[in-house]
C-alpha cells in the first residue's frame, strides 16, 4: 500500500526540471509558428461521449481498443480523447456557421491505453493544426512549409515524405482488389518500412489476397522506378482515381517548388499512414539523419469526416498535421547541451536582509528581469553552489553592510566579477 | 442518436474564436509572471491512482465525491485529478532529492463531476504556483505580490483577503471545541459570506455544537472590533496557537508593508477556506469592485501534506496559490471591448495568383509578421469583409496586374489607404 502512493500510473509520468523547460519551449515555439501562419487557438474537452469517439470517422479499430472509458455520476458513457482530430471535426460539425476556412491549432493531452515503448506513453501531448474548407493543395503546401519553419526554429533538420492515397487506392482498384479490402491492405502497407517487403506480402496472403494480386503488389513494391511520380502515369491512363491523385501531387509539387522547399520534401509512393480517414495527400516528417526512426509529425487530407459527422455526407475538404511533443523532445535532447536551462536573470541572496531583498526583487522584476529570491535562508556558499548548478548568470548578494551603504553586490557568475551598485530603495 | 454526436458532455465545452484567444493570452501572461518570480514548470499526469487522490492529504470528502474514476486495461483503479495541489505534493514526496525550495508552476486541466453553475465547469483549467521548503512568511508575501503583479498586467483590479488558520483553530480550541469538530466548523465558517451569520449559527447547532459555544462564536462573528489583528491579542495570551498565528500575520504584514502592497491586502478574520489541508496563512483574491462575487484565486500554507504522503510526518513547509482561468476570463470579458482579437498582421488575398501569394506570405513571415493567406478562393469583396470583421490591420491584394508589375497592393484597413510596393520576388 505504502509504495502505491508514490508511483505514477503505468504510461504516465511527471515532467520537471530541464526536461519540462525544454518541452515548454517546444510548445511555445510551435504555437508561435502556428500563429504566424494565421491559425486560431481552439480548446476542446478531454471528456467526450464514447459514441463520438467510437464513430467510424474516428481513429479506427486499433485506436478504439486503446480508448479509456468511464461513466460519470449522470451515467453517461464517456471516453478520454485519443487524438485532437475528431474533436476538431466535431467542432466544425457542431458549428456550421463557422467562417470558412476554419484554421485552428490545439495543443493538448490525449490518452491511449496501449503498449508502451521508449518515447510512447499512455498520456501524451499532441500539437495539431487543421484547416477545414480548402480544396486546393495550397493548404497542404502551407502546412508542410509551416512544419519546415517550425523545425527550423527548433534547430531540427527534417525531411517530409509525402504521397497521395488516391494513387494507392486507385492502383489497388486497378489491380482488381475488392473495395472493402482496401483499408486492410493499406494498414499492411503502412508497416513496410518496419517489416520489409516479404513480411508485407506474407501478411497480405494471410488476409486472403489472391496470388496474382500479390504478384502485382510485389512488382510495385520492388520496382526501383516507382520512386518518382511518373511511375503512375501509365496507370493514370486506366484509372480516374490515379489520375486525380497524380494531378494533386503535381499541384502540390508546383507549390513546394515555388516556395523553394522541394529539396526537403520527398515523394514516397509506399507511404500509407495507418488511419482510414485519409482521402488525398498524406505526409510524414522524419529527422534528416533518421537518428529516430519513427516520424516526428504527420498528417494528411480527410475530406469525408466533417460531412460524415454532420450526416449530410457532403465533402468537407479538410487537411491536418500533428506533431508529437515527446518525440520532438527526444530529437532535441540528442542535440542540445545537457546543461540546465535557466529562466533566471538575477538570483538574490539575502544575508539576514529579507525585507531589503524583497524590495530588490521587486526592483529588478519591475525592470522586466526574471528574479529568484532565496527564501530558505541558504548560506552564501550553498546559494552560490545552486547558482552554478542551475546556470544562473547573475547573483545579487545583500548583507547587512550592503544595506547600511545602500548598495547591492552583483556577481557575474561567468566571469566571477563583482560590482557594487548604489540603490536608494535600501 | 443523431444529436448525441454533436453534443458536448455536460460540464464541458469547446473554446474557440475570441474567447480562446483571450484565454490563451491570460495563460501566457500568468506563465510569464510565474517565470519572472523564479518558478519552474512542472507537468503532472491527469491520470492518477485513485488511492493517491483519495488520500486524507487530498481534496477532502466533498471533492472526493466529485472524482471521475475509471479502470484501465490492466485493471488499475484510476481517477482524473481534481486539482494540481496533490499531484505537486506527490512529485515532492516521490523525489526527496529535489533541490529545496522547490518552486513550480503548472497550468493544466482538472476534473470535478459536481454541480454546474455559471463559470463553473466539470473540466476546467487551473494555474497554480507552489513553493515547498520555505518556513518564512516571505513565501506568502512573494505569492501575494506575484498575484497582484499578474492581475495588474491583466488590467484587473483586485484585493487580497488573508487570514491565518492558527487564529481560527486556536480560538475554537480556546472556546472549548473538541478537536475533531474543528474542520467541520471551519467548513461552515467558509459559507459565512454567502449565507450570513444566522445561517452559519443554525448549521453549527445542527452539528451538535453546544449553545454556550455558539454564543461565543456569535460574539466573534458579530463583533465589529475583530476586523483588525489586535482582536486576537487577548486570546493570544491564553492560546499558544493563536499567538503563533498572530506572529505569522504580523510577519506577513511587515513584508507586505515593505513591498508597498498593503493597501491591496486586507485582513479578514472570517476567511476560512474550504480545504482541510491548510495549516497557516490562507488568502483569497477578489475583484476590487466585487462584480464577480466568488474569488478569482486563492491558496494558503499546508505544511503537513508532503510529509504526510512520505509517511514520515515531517513538517514540510509548503505554500500555494491557484488561479481559475474561467473566472479570470469572466472578469476580463466584463471590461474588454467585444471586438475580435486578431493575431494577423497581413491578410493576403490572391486573385488567381496562388503561387505568387504563397511567396508573398513567405516573404512577410520571414520578416516576422503573422500572415494569413486566403486559401479558399474568396472574391475580393468577401475577403475584405472578413478582414473587417476580424479586425485585421492590413490586407495585401495580389491580382494578375500586380504580378505583371512586380508589385503588391497593401491596404490599411483602418485608414482605407492603399499603397503599391515593389517586390522583386513576384
Amino acid at each position: 500500500m505504502k509504495k502505491m502512493n508514490y508511483q505514477n500510473v503505468k504510461g504516465t509520468q511527471d515532467y520537471l526540471g530541464n526536461e519540462e523547460a525544454v518541452r515548454r519551449n517546444i510548445k511555445r515555439t510551435l504555437e508561435d509558428v502556428f500563429i504566424q501562419y494565421g491559425c486560431k487557438p481552439l480548446e476542446t474537452p478531454i471528456l467526450n461521449y464514447t459514441e463520438l469517439l467510437a464513430s467510424k470517422y474516428g481513429g479506427g479499430a486499433e485506436i478504439l481498443e486503446e480508448m479509456y472509458t468511464l461513466t460519470d455520476r449522470g451515467k453517461r458513457n464517456l471516453a478520454l480523447r485519443y487524438d485532437l482530430t475528431i474533436p476538431f471535426a466535431k467542432v466544425a460539425a457542431m458549428n456550421p456557421a463557422l467562417r470558412m476556412p476554419f484554421k485552428r491549432y490545439e495543443i493538448g493531452k490525449v490518452f491511449r491505453d496501449g503498449p508502451i515503448k521508449e518515447g510512447r506513453y499512455r498520456e501524451f501531448t499532441q500539437c495539431d493544426v487543421d484547416i477545414a474548407g480548402v480544396d486546393s493543395q495550397a493548404a497542404e503546401a502551407e502546412l508542410m512549409t509551416m512544419a519546415l519553419d517550425a523545425f527550423n526554429k527548433l534547430n531540427i533538420s527534417v525531411t517530409i515524405q509525402y504521397n497521395n492515397r488516391k494513387l494507392i487506392v486507385g492502383m489497388l482498384e486497378e489491380f482488381g482488389l475488392e473495395e472493402e479490402m482496401t483499408s486492410k491492405v493499406i494498414l499492411v502497407f503502412d508497416k513496410l518500412e518496419k517489416v520489409g517487403v516479404n513480411a508485407v506480402l506474407t501478411e497480405l496472403a494471410s488476409l486472403g489476397i489472391s496470388n496474382s494480386l500479390i504478384q502485382q503488389i510485389k512488382a510495385f513494391l520492388t520496382d526501383k522506378g516507382n520512386t518518382t511520380v511518373s511511375y503512375f502515369e501509365a496507370l493514370a491512363e486506366r484509372s480516374e482515381l490515379v489520375k486525380q491523385g497524380l494531378n494533386e501531387v503535381q499541384e502540390l509539387e508546383s507549390y513546394l517548388d515555388t516556395l523553394g522547399v522541394k529539396a526537403q520534401c520527398q515523394f514516397n509512393p509506399f507511404l500509407a499512414r495507418g488511419l482510414e480517414i485519409y482521402t488525398g495527400t498524406i505526409y510524414e516528417i522524419f529527422l534528416a539523419d533518421r537518428s529516430i526512426n519513427s516520424s516526428i509529425g504527420s498528417g494528411g487530407r480527410y475530406d469525408n469526416v466533417i460531412g460524415g459527422l454532420m450526416e449530410t455526407n457532403e465533402k468537407y475538404p479538410t487537411v491536418g498535421i500533428s506533431f508529437g511533443l515527446d518525440v520532438i523532445y527526444a530529437a532535441l535532447s540528442k542535440t542540445i547541451k545537457q546543461q540546465e536551462i535557466t529562466d533566471v536573470d538575477y538570483y538574490i541572496i539575502p544575508l539576514n536582509t529579507l525585507n531589503e531583498s524583497l524590495l530588490a526583487a521587486k526592483y529588478f522584476r519591475n525592470q522586466g528581469f526574471k528574479v529568484e529570491l532565496e527564501l530558505s535562508n541558504k548560506k552564501l556558499g550553498k546559494a552560490l553552489d545552486k547558482a552554478n548548478k542551475e546556470g544562473i548568470p547573475n547573483v545579487v548578494i545583500i548583507g547587512e553592510e550592503e544595506v547600511r551603504k545602500h548598495q547591492l553586490r552583483v556577481k557575474n557568475m561567468d566571469s566571477g566579477e563583482e560590482s557594487m551598485k548604489s540603490f536608494d530603495f535600501i
